[in-house]
């Protein structure tokens, strides 16, 4: 079986081309695969299958799946990498592809730079919560993105902030948790996030996480423009968030780091 | 260029055939390779390079770098994935190798079953001194096996101990720290121990200190023979170690999980 390892702001994904859709994905193999010891290792596993005529113009469909083995719906910074995979093996020519989710079909396009813009909907803003970090409380505006977010703005280095637990956000506002972000806006227009991710904890990177955070960053601004572009930085890196008024898109870097193949009596081994 | 990926009981590593001896091994690039979300990810890299004639009968030498790019001598996990490797590759024949490492020569040998036994040297006894766990403090033995140990007998299940923190040691013991291994002993002769690693921290599999583990084991049991056998359950699997009275050898696992290439792109950005 032939792999990609690749990553999007740190965000990491091992890529398994099954053109055939012949892989039993059980959650137990992808927990395998995606151990960091024992496996390759990986925050998620993009398995490369094709669409079915339902999703037309959509030729490649993306199944991801988090390393717990269980299902998402999307991935902002996977489907960069599943786009890059696909061009770069020629199963697709860019700049301009229509790929299909569990979260309905999704526009990428290849930029002339190489980093890819991925139309990711319209941002539901749903009002307004509060999130005690360590032991402060901070105001966020709730944004949906298919996924629920609260986004604090902070008005101090988001580095200095204690996200060693979670951040404690109302249950009944969100009876099925919620990635939480912290941003600071810089005067430049520049955006700092961290984010705490309901199941994965802290990680590098969070695409619709910084989707969000510029929602809440041009709601918070009186004399932002609905239509707006934000540049993001995570700790993994460098994204850039442009809302149009009635979508968002999120740009950012997508690396295939190695690919190979699994070896026989590792994968003969029952799970 | 190639790589594989292995593990022996869940101690993981990269290894680079580099048997021209091409490889600029920076510290830079060994941890770029290492890091588990923008890298391949590995506790550390094990690279594959033709002895010298002073290192005679052995042909290969293991140039082991920890993940953070520094030095080691030996790796007691390492090098059976290492012999594993060589022989999987037809660069060695079994069943018995001389290979060279930092810490001189050491004989190892593919067991019929697969498992790799390797000779760990003499372990030597230095005396008694103590480690506080969270709350706790142990008496432990102190066991050099090229690098410092602190093995402590423990009457409680393992994985109840906080290891979260670093244990306290005796800085005028210790001066350059040590790896602390707590262990309890089960009326079978079965070890379980668990160990936290100077520089790593809490790891999943450490050969040395299942060495020194079992001197420990075998130190408090005034009926035990100075030579015997011990079955050590660490996180990340099963180690037998023998105590021969002039030597000791550990025997475990060694997993070969995949192998690749480096993609040319993400191997020419500068570090």
């Amino acid at each position: 079986m032939r792999f990609a390892k690749g990553h999007g702001t740190g965000n990491d994904f091992l890529i398994l081309a099954d053109t055939g859709d012949e892989l039993a994905m059980s959650p137990e193999f992808v927990a395998r695969l995606c151990d960091r010891r024992t496996g390759l290792g990986a925050d998620g596993i993009l398995r490369v299958v094709r669409a079915t005529a339902a999703d037309a113009p959509a030729q490649w469909f993306m199944d991801y799946r988090n390393a717990d083995g269980s299902l998402a719906e999307m991935c902002g910074n996977g489907i960069r990498v599943f786009a890059c995979y696909l061009i770069a093996h020629g199963l697709a020519t860019g700049p301009e592809l229509t790929l299909a989710t569990r979260a309905g079909l999704r526009q990428v396009r290849q930029e002339p730079d190489g980093d890819f813009t991925v139309d990711m909907g319209t941002p539901v803003v749903r009002g307004r919560s509060e999130a005690t970090v360590g032991t402060m409380t901070y105001e966020g505006l709730e944004v949906s993105l298919g996924n629920p977010h609260l986004a604090c703005l902070v008005d101090l280095p988001v580095a200095e902030l204690d996200l060693s637990a979670p951040p404690v956000i109302d249950p009944d506002r969100f009876p099925e948790g919620a990635n939480v972000e912290v941003v600071r806006v810089h005067r430049s227009g520049q955006l700092d996030m961290r984010v705490y991710e309901r199941g994965s904890g802290v990680t590098l990177s969070c695409g619709t996480g910084a989707v969000a955070a510029a929602v809440a960053a041009a709601e918070a601004d009186p004399a932002a423009a609905p239509a707006g572009r934000w540049a993001v930085r995570v700790p993994g890196g460098d994204l850039v968030v442009t809302l149009t008024g009635t979508t968002s898109l999120l740009t950012g870097p997508a690396v295939i780091v190695a690919e190979g193949v699994l070896d026989e009596a590792w994968l003969s081994v029952p799970v």
